[in-house]
């Protein structure tokens, strides 16, 4: 199975990332992370992403706050997906991460998820594997299933709760 | 190959959208688009990702305005890579459509790309589709050089005027 | 008398929405909660939306935080009153619910009230109903004046204190 | 059948205010229009309000911009349904409008509409006279059919053209 | 001396409002305060409003969150000049109350300060009072400079902290 | 009768506060223009404000755009009231004029009005004149009582047209 | 005398970027200037700022709109001090240019200008090169007195015309 | 060695700038810092300011929140390059001083970093000496360095743990 990269530009950014690490150890699908800054360490930044494809890699998460330019500094040396995940910081509630990370110039793109999504990188990143994965596809769905019934749990008990 | 679907929620949207089709046709990837509202056709919208993935889709594109949420209500009836394109119009100049399309919830995830960047959709499918289909993936090399190119030209261009 | 439904998007936004339940019970107005997910529970939502006025509901209230599409996927099954709470949320203090509200298309209003403004979604559900039911608009003229004689205490209680 | 009032801040709002002339026509809902300002025909507006019940109205559209007050100024003076049109203007592209008129404090709620979105304050009005109005509910609903099969006919046309 | 008058729309504004009663009793300026609600008690702020002139008033300050319509209403009854302080909330920091303060039409100002500028919205009543009281007008001068006796304190502070 | 002086920070922004010499010319109210620029004839500024009040002023009107400075700086040098007028510009809409204008420091305050709001620059110069002058204060009564005439014959206007 | 260099991301923002030309010209100091893309030519970007310092450059101008990563790359690879311009453009009217640019991490600042300041991003680097330069730093000195002199002869002619 | 010039706004700006005294503390940079307020002793700033180049100072930092005049206040009053550093406060998480700080008018630029970014703003100051000081530049190139080697370090660590 391809294998899923998550990069984060500072190791500050673990506690909000590692709810990526879940939901893929939950699927079983393997990653390997990283801590590379786009301006302390753009070296390995660099080479990590010009060598991904062949290393293995089928989708790239990264993350990082304020001017958060880790995203696009991979996506500018790789064509694998790229995923970015803007982080919340205290000034402006993670504004600056979201539109560093979003307003790509054109054929360049990152694939941005909500500010502090990790989890949903980490889905979004196995549904691209999954294009070519029909076990991890099927996962997917029955991950669907699952979910839906939790809400519908929550809906009962809010209705016992009420009644 | 997979097909990519291009979803717009408005007829409106298409000027920007057609920079996807574009993009799309330079590099001989088959498409299709549809007209499809969140709300004012929610069924047809439902039916089409529901079966997209049967149908040979690698990934579905998704742009509309305002309180955009045509991506998400695609998302919800698919595990294939969702791509948000958020319109801009007058009032937010495209604010309230990237947060309407990116802020998803975790499990449904929509891979946003910038305000009106239709072109960068079509890369980022490109890219997904690529990540199985190494002709594909070798073509978007190709093209990143030739875009490095282009800016090289220009930054001769800007010497030769600036002598 | 007909009844409110509140649905919300998530269990977590129940501590913001009892405002409401306790406003419908205080003047004896009928109401059934439900948490149904637009990208979740997308059938549930659909199913209870259209059966809405045959089952004797007034006006649906929809409380949703982030790209808040709840109460929108409602309005798009019924054309009963869709009265939208934006729920707060820790990046952008309800901007992205807000939006992602009230920015609704034409021909599919959404009634937005103020962020966290569940207590108010009741009041409105209430006026709603009250067009056509003397007793209810009653009682709301009376809590009106009650409402008023409270500010008016504030204000004694204002002045005694600074004496 | 009960009436609408739609009153707006400055006659410079009727250009954008008229579409919801339209829509009340199209589906035969007799309606009122006035110009009374929050702060210059305090009064006249005030008068209105409280009256509007017993003269026949069953919902008054409010529509303003800027520091936008006429919406909850009329709420605070009626217990009919308000609905607040945010009208857009040069500086904040109707934001500040938009927090003016959503922003209310318990107890007098204003069903807020998208920045300039007369049409919907129409559809919201008469899905508001329609909870006992069965005749005009059905009227809404296929508004709704018809509005989707234009939808449809717009899918169509690209494919068409597409071909 | 003309006096003083300070309105809040809520005693919930209280804390933040009695910086405005300490200034104003540091200077031995006379004031009253109200707690009147632009849209629960609107009879009592109107009225007030209207008499303020000839009681003796020479200014008002109004205090509001979120949908602040309060100095706004006040002006209306007015043309006494009215301070209006943008009360902080949580959903937005205060930009929606002073948006709503500030972006006032032509013919009613309100001189807005800073949000939860109390101390501000005194010290500009007094310099309004003071145009035509040169002994407040002396003051205010005495109070400039012990004022930045205490900056140039602070600065000697830092250095022999610093040395 | 006092004076009202009109600052400007570049004679760019004269089309914007030409309507308060018209508002000023109207009233009969005396006014001096200038234009100083706070960081380029920051001396000029300060010498004007410094004397303003002994060379007959009652109000000082400053308006500047971007980075807006000069309604500070000139507080910073005098105590009168000084109100301030945000000037817009292309990239922000004046909402960097408005927040360098408004979100002045305790001690020092900033009268505020919208965004290009010179026409309320004026009127609010006039209320504080007025507060020691009867005369003018008469004639601002009658200027509201004008206004709202003027609001009721457009809705006379409208309910011609709508016949 | 030291070099200044200026990097703009694509030629489109020429037209902004020439205002910086202009005023090096008329001061005399040498500069170059090129078109390199942090994400399509970063090698290019990255190799000229690591030698900007041995071939005789004191400052580095970088201009870049939306997600405008290019003063980050360049800052990430050479220890003179880099100056952003942030280019607006029409979504967000240059707020994501702004905080892309400015918010950078400790150990790494780029020296923000204004939206689209090309001209202050020229009178900073001449200022950081006169710190060693006082013939330079004379000039700059009569500059600022000759800018003084055209505001006040702007005065002269405002004062002339409303005479 | 050129010295720096810390200004600070306000004394309660101190825990957010000691980092930059930290900075330059750990470089050897030496420098002086100061409390001075633009709007309560202006006098004493632009003294300092128009001294600090014959005084041996090579830049000056100015930090400031809210309505941030500080640091374009001394800009005026020096052609050396003035940093700003917007302080973020309760309301706006910063973008008041951030818009304030940044938005200067041609001529007159403020190097802005951050918000809170006092760390940076030396780092930059430092590059502004080093561009004709080679030790510091020498110094600032092993910094990078090390820093860069200890976000490798942070990468081994986290490998280490996710063995």
């Amino acid at each position: 199975m391809k294998k899923v990269a998550i990069i984060m530009g500072s190791d500050s950014d673990l506690p909000t990332v590692e709810k990526a690490f879940d939901v893929l150890n939950e699927y079983g699908v393997p990653f390997e992370a990283h801590v590379f800054s786009a301006h302390r360490t753009p070296l390995q930044a660099k080479e990590f992403s010009e060598n991904a494809r062949k290393n293995g890699f089928g989708a790239i998460i990264a993350a990082a706050g304020m001017a958060a330019h880790l995203a696009g500094a991979i996506a500018a040396n790789t064509t694998l997906p790229v995923i970015g995940i803007p982080i919340s910081s205290k000034a402006f509630g993670g504004m600056d991460a979201l539109l560093s990370t979003v307003q790509m110039p054109s054929g360049i793109p990152v694939a941005t998820v909500a500010v502090d999504g990790a989890a949903n990188s980490a889905w979004l990143a196995m549904e691209i594997i999954a294009v070519s994965d029909d076990a991890l596809a099927e996962k997917l769905t029955q991950a669907r299933a699952a979910n839906a019934e939790k809400v519908l749990k929550k809906d009962r008990d809010l209705n016992e709760k009420l009644k």
